[in-house]
């Protein structure tokens, strides 16, 4: 039986304080949407519980009587994983903003999903230690949120995306019942859930509370910056130093829109005459960087880069890094709106794929300014419009499709660190078997056979999938 | 409808070549354990079959009409996680033996599932590349039994276990239906099957062909020798390591009986008076290595350790290792039997727990030889007995048992790198709650729904739980 929204009104403030509880339309407009604006949606309420055993209580309603549940950080997601359902509750973990305890010798921080990235790092700042994983979005976007989609950032090259450094969590099932999720030892017996929960985008549980790892800080730091008038020479620089046995703490590169837009917002001191730029940043002990920077200078200068530079001292680096992490809201002062997408290709074929991005670019006459997580084969191409010229946006999200499906043309997949969400489904069709996407749907009946987590995100349903194939075919 | 033994002999005629199918007891008999020979059955059948194709029709064939089955490779792991079944087929994947392409750009090899691990490291030398995970047994473990238990090995404290080292696979379902998980990409669209399954124990599906990471060698290795007199202090030097921010390429432990029987064994070079003997291999490029090694012989100085050996060339190196690689074989020359156990702990309670195994080791009257990987805080306890008193098997595995129930005591768990396979279901219950259980058995159902992959291995059967806890509180 489905329940009425004064219904379910009712039963919220028989487990829920009132100020929890939000109902009015006005006060909801911010949990419309995501990062990804153009999918919005208005939930029937929106809730911030203050305790788990509230959030119990809540899951707990929505299993009773199948109302869709989606849970919510901060809201900085890219691909409308957080997007509400019509029907259903926005579960917020606004309140769950504790950092519970920070344990310097095993080198773990225990803390509560709605904590924010970056706090993490300030509060272990003290022992010298910070957490690995830094999306762009780290000043705002939650641990919790970073679970969900197994977000990752510039140093994920060398230090892993979110999965990688969360050790184990305390998870409320669809039940609402409380399970432990992975611990601080090395290997898992049974089936490794944490992994598998890790990205599943809110659809398999609702964690409550998160142990990550904590590294010591690297004792030095220096960006190596490198020029060149030729992409695909840029490609191969990529491939070289990898090649070379260095794993850089991080490895960017950007193209010429982004370069010209970067240096214009901020003047970082780009070259804004190139094609394109790498940031090669090389991080480890005083003997460690100064080796494996003369190497990587030599190495940028044989492939013919036309300016190579490397920062002095911490204000040269911050100010290299900060072109760089402007480059999205920089790209937006060059265009009235832009699309950022998220894939992945092998390293070896992104000269291929620029190439052809071009021709679509083209083709769509829509034009692209590229930003990468090069070292990675982590593509943001960021598809430059105006969504107040009729027709450009549906133009852009084709675009945006079309590139995606290349990068599994290629042997790559169509997320790189933003997830599936609502934004990528229909291209899930392409990446994935309609008995590869049978099993996930499998998967999820095993953790919510009700279908109230997060219903219609991340796995598309499967009727979709031959409808997707005809009309792909037909093109 | 259950085949007998004829019925399922005539079907396997009609889809194999003859020379596949064993079905006599004597050739049957290398198959009716793996390398914990305690727990052993005879199989009604081993197929060996040699095309994809043929393994698909077994599984088929095992789907139509609920026959168990149990895939296998070397047979070398340690949990009884291969033991065949009594009313079931061994798939034997021996014959996928091919090392089908190395690819030094991408530095990745494909490989079929039958493929030792050392084979695959010896193919990738030419390119001076090499897989990492080094299970003790690597010359003879094929890479599909190491997906299936997600082996480690000395290097997995920098290296990582099997998890992190493979990128894709292929795979039958339990329907019989090839699929791909994983692929070279940095992050994965949909769950992450891949993490899911490996590790799962053949429970899930079996794995066809391989995609492996390789990784470049490193230009140089030296291992640090210490000896210490007290094992506390040894423990400790092992946190003093990590805390320094060094991640050795491995870091293992041995107690005086490790070291006597290593030392008589193999001549290694390790003082006999010691009450601790730790290895730590530094690995990197030569300016690293060097001031690695400095400041890992200061430490050991400074917390008292009574000798600090360098190796200074690859035959010494290679020879310190030999007496920690034979120290299984060395520990069977001083007793009639012994038993290997596998756990995990946080470093920082190495002292505590070794303390309390000797407590139980004077209650049980059995002697412990201790080998750890101790960065990793994985523990290989081996304890000595002799089969032929009568009740000292029975009395050696209540031993084992109480040091994984200790191990989930201090905060570890109760596997390492050897899985859980028969001989851990009963410390699944100490290890997991009763819902934990059952989400185990759902993820189970949603990839076997007949419960023909490899059943009774890995998690326990639910209604043993409560049994299991009632005996407990009772003693």
């Amino acid at each position: 039986m489905a329940l009425s929204k004064t219904q379910i009104l009712a039963e919220l403030v028989s487990i829920l304080p009132r100020h929890c509880i939000i109902s009015d339309e006005e006060t909801q407009r911010p949990y419309e949407c995501d990062g990804l604006s153009v999918y919005c949606e208005m939930p029937l309420v929106v809730v911030l519980p203050e305790s788990v055993s509230q959030v119990q209580s809540v899951i707990r309603l929505c299993h009773q009587y199948g109302i869709p549940l989606v849970a919510r950080g901060a809201g900085t997601g890219l691909c409308a994983g957080a997007m509400p359902h019509a029907e259903g509750i926005v579960l917020s973990l606004a309140k769950f903003n504790r950092i519970l305890e920070i344990d310097p010798d095993a080198r773990t921080a225990r803390v509560q999903p709605g904590v924010r990235n970056l706090a993490i790092t300030e509060a272990a700042e003290d022992y010298d230690l910070y957490y690995a994983p830094d999306p762009s979005s780290q000043i705002a976007c939650t641990i919790g949120g970073n679970i969900a989609e197994n977000s990752g950032g510039v140093h994920c090259l060398k230090y892993g995306l979110t999965i990688h450094n969360i050790l184990a969590f305390d998870m409320l099932t669809a039940e609402g019942e409380l399970v432990t999720i992975g611990h601080e030892g090395l290997d898992s017996p049974g089936y490794d859930l944490l992994s598998l929960l890790i990205g599943s985008e809110g659809m398999l549980g609702v964690v409550t509370e998160i142990t990550v790892k904590l590294l010591p800080k690297p004792e030095k730091a220096q960006v190596v910056m490198a020029a060149f008038d030729d992409i695909e020479i840029a490609g191969e620089a990529v491939a070289g130093v990898i090649a070379a046995g260095i794993i850089p703490g991080g490895l960017e590169m950007m193209d010429s829109y982004a370069i010209q837009a970067a240096e214009e917002y901020c003047h970082a001191g780009y070259p804004t005459d190139a094609e394109a730029l790498l940031l090669c940043e090389i991080d480890g002990t005083t003997e460690e960087v100064q080796e494996h920077v003369d190497r990587v200078e030599a190495l940028f200068h044989q492939l013919g880069a036309i300016t190579v530079r490397t920062s002095r001292n911490e204000a040269e680096r911050m100010l290299l890094w900060k072109g760089r992490k402007s480059a999205f809201p920089a790209v937006g002062r060059i265009s009235p709106d832009y699309y950022c997408m998220d894939g992945t290709i092998p390293r070896s074929r992104l000269a291929y794929v620029l190439k052809r991005m071009n021709e679509m670019s083209a083709h769509y006459g829509l034009r692209v300014a590229n930003v990468f997580h090069a070292g990675d084969g982590n593509l943001h191409p960021l598809i430059l419009f105006d969504a107040n010229v009729p027709g450009e946006l549906e133009k852009t999200e084709e675009f945006g499709g079309k590139i995606l499906e290349l990068c599994v043309e290629v042997g790559g997949c169509i997320t790189g660190e933003h997830g599936v969400g609502v934004e990528k489904l229909k291209q899930m069709h392409a990446q994935f078997s309609e008995e590869e996407l049978a099993q996930f749907h499998r998967v999820k009946d095993a953790f919510d056979s009700r279908g109230i987590l997060n219903p219609g995100k991340g796995i598309p349903l499967l009727k979709r999938c031959q409808e997707y194939r005809s009309i792909e075919s037909a093109k």
